[in-house]
C-alpha cells in the first residue's frame, strides 16, 4: 500500500479580522467537521461541529469567525474520529486529549504569547514525597533575573484541574508566558511559581511515565486529598531548600482550578500558618457535610458546562476542612478570592460555598464573570488577574 | 450534530511476548490501517501499513508482532488521514508530525523508561544569542545530586537533527532517562547535557512560539551553520556562567545526529581548543568541495532511508571545515567517533567522509551498525553508547 503524500494544505488560515479557514485534504473521507475543543462558549461554541465541504480535489474546508483574539483548540472529526490538523504544528494537550491549537492574534492573546521580553526559566524537577511514597515530578518557574541575582522571591503554588497533569499550567495555562509578560509590564512582582501534579497516586504525567496501556485514573475519591495533604510536609520544604525563597506565609500563595481549587481550599484552611494568599478558580464544594448533595439545577442548566466533582471528592476528608472555616482566617489572609464563570456547571456549588463562608463569617472577594464556562480561557484570565494581586504591600 | 461519545476501546494492548493489538472505534470509516512512523525497519517496518479489520460494531483491529522491546511510534490512517490512537495517552512529536507512542517492555526499552532511580533536573532556559540576534530556548539537564552538591561537572553539548527542535532529545531521544539510568548503574559519569535548537533562524520550537499558520522552515542552506557558528561565542559562555561546569576542553563534549552531526563536525574542528570529545551520529558531508555531489547509489539503495542533506548544506561554508581536517586533531581529541546504521541513506556520504579523513590523516573510531536506518532507535542507542565513553580518565 504505497502512498506518495501530498503536501498539507494551508490550515488554519487566520485573517487580520479573526476570520479563520480550516482545510484538510481527505479525498477518501465521507464526512469531515471541525470541532472546537476549547471547552467553553464564546463566539465559537464548543461542541458545535462546523461541517466542512469537499472540493473537487478532495480538500475539505470551512470558514468561521470573526473570532475574538484567544488561543483556541480544535480537531477535525473525520468519519467520526478525531484527527489533528496536519497543516498545523501547534497543539495543546488536555489530559488524554490532543487538539490542534489556533491562535487568533490580538491584545488578549498577546498576553499568552512568547514575546520579546525577558523570560524566566522552567525547571522540570523530581522531588521526594514521603507522604505519598513516590518520587514525583513538578515544574518550577523562576522569574527573569533569578540566575543573575541573589535576591529571594515569594512563592506561588499553582494547582491544575482534574484530568490535567503537572504540565497543565505550562501548556494550556500559558503560565510562563503570563508571568514573563506581566513582570515585563511591571504589573506583577517577580515570583517563583510551583506547578505540581495533583493526582496523588501518580509520579508524573502519564505521557512520559510508562503506565500500562489502557491506563485508568485511580478510583474517585481516593487521590484528590492525598496530594493536598502532601503539599505542606513534602513540597514546600523541598522548594524552600532548593530555591531562593522568602520562606514565610506572607510570601507564600496558593491557588488552583476546579479540582485544584478544592485542593487549595482544603490545604490552605488547614494550614493558615503557611499561606497568606489564597484563591480558587471554578471551584465548588458540593459535598460538604450538612450541605445537600442534590443541588437544584440553575435556570440556565442547559448552558452550563463543568465536571461533576461531587463524584470525585471524599466527603469524610472534606469534613475536616469545614472545621477550619472560621472567622479567625480573616485576620490572617491577605487575599481570599473566588473566581468563577457564570456559565460554569459548578456555579451552584460555588453559591453553596459562599453561603457556608457567609454563615461562618469568613470574608472573601469574588469574581463572577459572565460568558465564561469551565474552560482554560477563564483560568488563564484568572491567573493573570491573581498574579497582579499577590504579594502587594499591605 | 450531537454525539454521545463511547469510551475508547483498549489500544494498544501489549502482551508479555511483545504481541501488540491496536484497536479503533470508527464505524463510519471506509478503511483503516496502522502505520509505523518510527522511521526504520526492525521487525515492524516503517511505511508498511498494516490493514485493520472491522467488526460488527465498527471497531477496527490489527495484531502484529512479536516486536522487540523498544519505543515505537504509530498512527492510524483513517480514510487516508493520520489520527492519533484515542485509547493511548502516550505520544511523541517529531517536528511537525505527531504520533502515538508504543512501548514494548523489556531490557532495552527499560533504559529509556522513567525508573525508580535518582532523577536529574531538566531546565528550559532562554539565553541571549548575539550572533543570531535572538533570545533562544534550550534544555539543560543537570544530573541527580547537582542541587545538593558544590561539585563542578563536565558538559556535553547534544544537537538534534533537521526537522527536530530543542525538545527532540528530551522527547524522542529519551536523553534524561538514558542519563538517569546509566548514572544510576555507574556506567556513565554525572554530567550536564545541553540540548539546543539547531534551527538558527528560530527562537524556539514552533509548537509554543507564535509563528504564522503555514509556517515554513527557512530556505535550505541558510540556517544550519548559522547556529553552529553561535555555539562557541553564545551558548558555551552562557552555560559556563550559569551552571557549575568544568569549563575546559577536557571536560567538554559535542555530538549530534544527522544535521546536528554535520553541525558538530563543523563546530568541533573549527574549535579544537573548545572540545576534546566529538561524535557524529548518522552524519555525512556529501557537499565537501572536491567531493563528487552525485554519490553513486549503493547496492541496497531501495532499503536505505534518510534525508538528502545535500539540499540543505551551504557548500561554501563547509569549505571552511575542510581546511581544519588535519592530523593535528589526533593529539587533541580524546574521542572522535562516527556512528551510523548500515541501512541509513547517508551511508555513502559517511563513506565519503571517512575517505576524506583517511586522506587527511585524521584518526577516528567508527560504529557501522547492521539493521539500523536513519531513525531514533539508532540515535538513542548511540547516545547511550557515547555517554559511557565520555570524560573517562586517559
Amino acid at each position: 500500500m504505497t502512498q506518495v503524500p501530498l503536501p498539507p494544505v494551508p490550515s488554519p488560515e487566520v485573517t487580520a479580522g479573526g476570520i479563520v479557514t480550516f482545510r484538510l485534504r481527505a479525498p477518501e473521507a465521507r464526512a469531515v467537521t471541525v470541532r472546537n475543543t476549547t471547552g467553553g462558549y464564546g463566539d465559537w461554541p464548543s461542541g458545535n461541529d462546523v461541517p466542512m465541504t469537499r472540493d473537487a480535489e478532495g480538500v475539505w474546508s470551512a470558514t468561521i469567525g470573526p473570532l475574538v483574539p484567544e488561543y483556541y483548540t480544535y480537531v477535525f472529526v473525520l468519519d467520526g474520529v478525531h484527527a489533528l490538523d496536519p497543516g498545523n504544528t501547534l497543539y495543546m494537550r488536555d489530559g488524554i486529549r490532543y487538539s490542534s491549537s489556533l491562535r487568533v492574534p490580538g491584545e488578549l492573546s498577546s498576553l499568552y504569547d512568547i514575546n520579546d521580553v525577558p523570560h524566566g526559566t522552567l525547571h522540570q524537577v523530581w522531588y521526594p514525597s514521603p507522604s505519598l511514597n513516590l518520587t514525583r515530578r513538578m515544574y518550577v518557574y523562576t522569574p527573569p533575573g533569578y540566575e543573575e541575582s541573589e535576591e529571594r522571591y515569594p512563592v506561588f503554588y499553582l494547582l491544575h484541574g482534574g484530568g490535567n497533569d503537572e504540565d497543565g499550567w505550562t501548556n494550556l495555562g500559558r503560565a510562563p508566558q503570563i508571568l514573563d509578560n506581566l513582570i515585563a509590564q511591571g504589573k506583577t512582582r517577580p515570583m517563583i511559581v510551583v506547578m505540581t501534579n495533583g493526582n496523588g497516586t501518580l509520579p508524573a504525567a502519564p505521557d512520559t511515565v510508562p503506565v500500562p496501556p489502557g491506563y485508568q485514573r485511580p478510583a474517585p475519591g481516593t487521590y484528590i486529598l492525598k496530594f493536598a495533604d502532601s503539599i505542606v510536609p513534602d513540597v514546600i520544604p523541598y522548594v524552600d531548600a532548593h530555591y531562593r525563597t522568602l520562606a514565610d506565609r506572607e510570601h507564600r500563595a496558593i491557588a488552583g482550578l476546579s479540582m485544584g481549587g478544592a485542593q487549595t481550599l482544603y490545604c490552605a484552611f488547614r494550614h493558615l500558618d503557611q499561606f497568606a494568599w489564597v484563591s480558587a478558580f471554578s471551584a465548588g464544594l458540593p459535598l460538604l457535610p450538612g450541605v445537600p448533595v442534590d443541588i437544584p439545577a440553575p435556570a440556565n442548566a442547559a448552558q452550563l458546562r463543568g465536571p461533576d466533582i461531587t463524584k470525585t471528592i471524599d466527603p469524610h476528608k472534606f469534613a475536616e476542612l469545614v472545621t477550619h472555616l472560621d472567622p479567625g482566617a480573616n485576620a490572617r489572609l491577605r487575599m481570599f478570592h473566588l473566581a468563577i464563570g457564570t456559565l460554569d456547571g459548578l456555579i451552584s456549588a460555588h453559591a453553596t460555598l459562599k453561603s457556608l463562608l457567609d454563615e461562618r463569617g469568613v470574608r472573601y472577594t469574588v469574581a463572577e464573570v459572565p460568558g465564561y464556562a469551565h474552560e482554560w480561557r477563564f483560568w488563564r484570565l484568572s491567573l493573570a488577574d491573581t498574579v497582579q494581586r499577590l504579594f502587594q504591600p499591605a
